[in-house]
């Protein structure tokens, strides 16, 4: 369930951008307008407005973003205006860079991402960044977290929702008998994560609670405070409950001392067109406030408004 | 360049149905006419009848075939009628499965298809089997191989020709020390091979040879005669030069005691429309005999004349 709320009526393209290019014009941006163009269009109608921008004033769109706008709202809208692949690929591609690099991120793109989207972020880091994303990752990480993200972004995993159980039980048993040994990233731990579907990976993890009476997440928390560890049961939730996870990134986002402007937008950019109400749902029950206003109280000008607009409540900041 | 001939007038896909009907009436099937047929019609036009024959007999063309034909040609024909992605998710599954299991195969496929071409079979796979080829890879494979064999089906290399040659010294510097200190299962070597394009891995292995004065295989042949290294052999083979590969797969089958009719069947089945002319070619240079006279003495009946018809060289067998 998606956040991102397009009026009834939507104008052409063409006319969104000339408004677009008006907000453009004299000294300064009209941030308002660009927020109440591009953060109320769907992917498509955004790709249709970079295209035919470039078309009538021979400047990309982005490039213009990128001039007119500033630091975390400047961010936030290039984040958003990038087709979802292109800014996967994107985020992946920073993530594997020393200065922005991010484990989590990387994880979070291959096991939140549907198999069939994550080929095509593929394709778009081999279009814009001239290598493939598995060479990237291969080349800027090492040890153990190598060892787990490699596969991780190389998977194809099958898409159906059919499970094995005789076989979920059988890796149930593998995955207790590692984790009690603490080998956590033994080959069979590893195969398993990485290579079973997510109905079967589900199967598998139901499978352990029943046999073995707790979650596995929790056999493995505060079992180690190493990265790869984290990793490893970030891997999980985002597999079996990618809501709860974002929630958590979320939460964690908000409480950090200074605000984490950059996993908030993450999260919302990238949800905003497909899961985002279910991630505001989970909010509330977890912290007894709605996200808008805990985004609202932790942010502020064009890029709270900004993000507010994604989560479907321009309104939030006025109360 | 393929060897596939197809006339300068096609039949209809309708007149094709219906000969090939006609080929599967009375006791026993005129296997003439169905190579006279298949055999002469590229990869779109075998699967419009294939389409058509079931929509016309409500009964699978493959079905069918399975029925009428035995043996190594029902093999042949079989393999040669599935689409190449199609083909190729067969093979790999079959190369994944205890009795005809085989590290060979699935390097070869994953080595040898395009970037592409091998997301395809991925969905083939998926589509057929209802899991993932590297899933099953994973599952049914171990140790030193296993390690190699995942990421080589499940990367999706850039596709691009550039090569960045500082990258290829240093790495060809890596591959030189470990290959050096016999380390070929190195997390570095198994990076470089299986995430570099095909590009930038034959730039790597020319600089090699530059800095150091031979061949890199040449450096692993005679160094160990475990499964691994003779895959990794294989491996760097493919990437290098498909063509000699496949030469040397041919070559082996043929001098084997015993003709290697699988081997035969695979490679002409899967290289006929791609790049059997050249695999020919290499073929005559390095034998200093023509691959269809090889062909026509080691094989005989139908199935003689079916690969014989995918050489471009029906007539060799009465030469």
């Amino acid at each position: 369930m998606a956040t991102l709320k397009v009026p009834a009526c939507v104008p052409s393209v063409q006319e969104d951008v000339e408004q677009l290019h008006k907000a453009f014009e004299g000294w300064g941006a009209n941030e308002d307008m660009i927020i109440s163009i591009l953060a109320h269009r769907d992917a498509a109608h955004r790709n249709a407005i970079r295209e035919v921008y470039y078309e009538c004033y021979g400047e990309g769109l982005l490039k213009v973003l990128e001039k007119e706008l500033h630091s975390d709202f400047e961010r936030a809208v290039l984040l958003w205006t990038l087709e979802p692949c292109e800014r996967d690929a994107y985020l992946a591609n920073e993530a594997t860079k020393k200065w922005t690099s991010s484990n989590q991120v990387l994880m979070e793109i291959a096991c939140t991402r549907s198999p069939q989207q994550l080929i095509l972020v593929r394709e778009a880091y081999h279009d814009r960044f001239k290598r493939s994303i598995e060479e990237d990752v291969a080349y800027h990480t090492k040890g153990d977290c190598r060892k787990l993200l490699v596969p991780l972004v190389s998977t194809y995993r099958y898409p159906g929702i059919e499970a094995d159980l005789m076989l979920a039980k059988a890796e149930a048993k593998i995955l207790h008998k590692k984790i009690g040994s603490a080998e956590f990233c033994d080959d069979e731990v590893i195969r398993i994560i990485t290579t079973r579907s997510k109905a079967q990976v589900n199967a598998t993890l139901n499978m352990y609670r029943n046999e073995y009476g707790h979650e596995l997440v929790k056999d493995l928390e505060g079992r180690s405070d190493d990265d790869f560890v984290s990793l490893l049961i970030g891997t999980i939730e985002c597999l079996a409950c990618p809501e709860k996870y974002f929630e958590k990134v979320l939460r964690n986002g908000i409480h950090k001392l200074g605000t984490d402007e950059w996993a908030l937008t993450r999260v919302i950019t990238t949800r905003a067109e497909i899961d985002l109400a279910i991630i505001k749902d989970e909010y509330l029950r977890r912290n007894s406030v709605m996200l808008e206003y805990a985004i609202a109280k932790e942010t502020s000008g064009h890029f709270g408004k900004m993000l507010l607009a994604l989560l479907g409540h321009e309104e939030a900041k006025k109360n």
